[in-house]
């Protein structure tokens, strides 16, 4: 079977399941982050090289001020989770904002726990336009974008799955992005099961590689 | 109804028709002219202001030369096509090579054809880091990242249709594609029918906009 190398995963939906099970779409982002334990124990088990999780965006934080506080606190609790497992963790996101949580600062190198292994990457107050506009300070002649832009540690991505139906990236790291299979699942991300995951590799195993040829 | 302002095409499946139909796969790209020239009147009917096609990119030409020699040809018939109708045509591709089809060089800047109306946008010898690396060359500090590459003057796309079953932007116009719904059609291009368009268009008429936010 082919397996991914690098998979990214965006997590959406948690405001949507909120309201569906009667409660305020604030208190959604916190069933989000079992899904992501889950998730990484599957690729871990699988053997997948890299994981990137959507955490949320420049934009996002312009939403109402409880639903703000309810996902950054969602995304510091989530990669805490993870530093009791082996992995090695990177957060990527501008930390010029007091948006940018201090608690994840220290993750903005990538950071190993436990024995290692898989690489664990948290857009945390990420923006498209801000990652590239780094590469409006390079004078390279080198043809390539990826080493010039503030996501350089992410690698290329093979399969990206999204909870929640839309069929669209949002801003999801377009560099990474632009030869991924992309495989959407119809249903929210707190109801994540091992299923999703297992139909995402079934179905990128039939696809072919030609990274544009 | 909600119209997008702004469709990409992805073409694909050329080839794949072809072997299914008995033919080299060098054949398959002429049959794919005509659709090419259907979906513009659909839009054009429709209302749809701007309509970009993926022709062919800097990778395609490494393929065997008489599939190279036919998608160029197929891509200057699909564009002489067009000269025939309302539009504004606009060629975006690297030139500075035999690659690029000099009886297209004059549509690199838009040209205006009967009473114009529809913008229609033609990639021609297209990179994704082509497209991109004019970004290192920009001093601006103006976080946006549209204004300083080669297809500025293609906008932002609402509605990307892909035929032939991928589920992939293979490199196409990343920046514009940050936020469109993806639509993918399991057919092959050549057997293009105007169900498959109205089919696009129905579906994106359920889809929110929300822009990142």
């Amino acid at each position: 079977m082919r397996i991914p190398n690098h998979i990214g995963i965006i997590p959406d939906g948690n405001r949507r399941w909120a309201l569906l099970n009667n409660l305020t779409k604030d208190k959604g982002y916190e069933h989000g982050i079992n899904p992501g334990l889950e998730v990484f124990k599957l690729c871990q088990k699988e053997n997948i090289k890299e994981l990137t999780f959507y955490g949320f965006t420049i934009d996002n934080t312009k939403r109402p001020s409880e639903q703000k506080l309810a996902f950054i606190q969602a995304c510091i609790d989530s990669v805490m989770l993870l530093t009791k497992e082996d992995c090695e963790i990177l957060v990527i996101g501008n930390t010029e904002s007091s948006a940018f949580p201090k608690a994840l600062i220290p993750f903005t190198t990538r950071k190993k726990f436990g024995n290692g292994g898989i690489k664990v990457n948290f857009l945390i107050h990420y923006g498209w336009e801000w990652d590239l506009n780094l590469l409006k300070e390079s004078k390279s002649s080198n043809k390539h974008i990826l080493p010039y832009i503030h996501s350089e540690d992410i690698s290329r991505i093979d399969l990206i799955i999204r909870w929640g139906g839309r069929r669209r990236l949002s801003g999801f790291l377009p560099i990474q992005s632009v030869y991924s299979d992309f495989y959407v699942i119809d249903t929210y991300w707190p109801d994540f099961t091992s299923t999703d995951f297992y139909n995402a590799l079934d179905w990128y195993n039939e696809q072919d590689v030609t990274l544009g040829g």
